[in-house]
């Protein structure tokens, strides 16, 4: 009955896109449900995944937007 | 004093709706109020109740997106 | 598939308990299954509950711990 | 390593807003982090924050949703 | 800047083992880290998993703990 | 009505505490709900803070658990 919650920013990491794509999550909900069954023996249908994507302006790191932090270490 | 967060897809149940519609809104902050009243003995107006509505495609069971896990499930 | 998540300070609201009891932690999940069918269709083995309990310590309102909180608005 | 997660209704605090801009999101990120600094020594690059606005009928409190409860209790 | 919260019951799935053990967190840890590399191309030290161990009778699955649902869908 | 969780691994930093003091719990509620007063204008009484403290093994950054990323990073 694992839940694995995926908090990601709201940007594209593939060529063209300004978000995860449908791909991507249908990979990262794959990837995580075998990761539970593969470590911990759990089922895959016992397995809830749920990405959450972020606006880059509501995530921090140092203190900054992440978007100014990454600016400003270059 | 408690917090109960309710995590639902994105999609209606209510004839029509393409998601949860305001009135199952409230009748689902009614209900996990009073149910922590009931059973813990907590004021209602103690209670915080928070809704958070989930893309189908960030939704995962069984490895898949939820959309293609219930029909593979049919 | 929703996720209801119950977060309740570590206290007893039954008498001599001192922590939310087994049979009250039932009726919560008991409840809040119900609750997602009733308003929103859900079949009870397609919900999540999960019940975190917390440090009175560790829960602040006011400004405070809920103790002192409670204490200070008698 | 603290992860500090703001969960605000998404509603404008400021003039003419509608929601929580910009600046003050750049402030809580900034204040959130600072706080773990000066109370447990965190450096501010070790810190995440993450703001999460929720509509104000995905809020309940005292039963009702907030702007209902807000009215309520004038 | 991901961030992975792996939630599971608090139960041994290694022979002898009453909870996950240090090495299944640590293969959890490795995994997600990886999992969100390969499909985001997030390096392994930007991104944060956090394991919330829960007891089984604070997890409901069909409207019971979850012991109890187990036992009864045998 | 914001809600802060703040996460934070279960070590200590203050002089002899193996883990954070209650002092140091009551600082972080006091500054986080100051910082939702003076950013958003949200009242002392309407903000919950919850702490949430996490086992170093059961916290990961660099795909690896905490204590041994430090170590690796010196």
């Amino acid at each position: 009955m694992p839940i694995v919650t995926i908090q990601v920013t709201r940007e594209g990491t593939a060529p063209g896109a300004s978000s995860t794509t449908r791909e991507q999550k249908a990979a990262l909900i794959k990837g995580a449900s075998e990761l539970l069954r593969d470590v911990l023996g759990k089922p895959m249908e016992s397995t809830f995944v749920v990405i959450e994507e972020v606006d880059t302006e509501n995530w921090g790191w140092g203190g900054l937007p992440v978007k100014l932090a990454a600016a400003r270490s270059g």
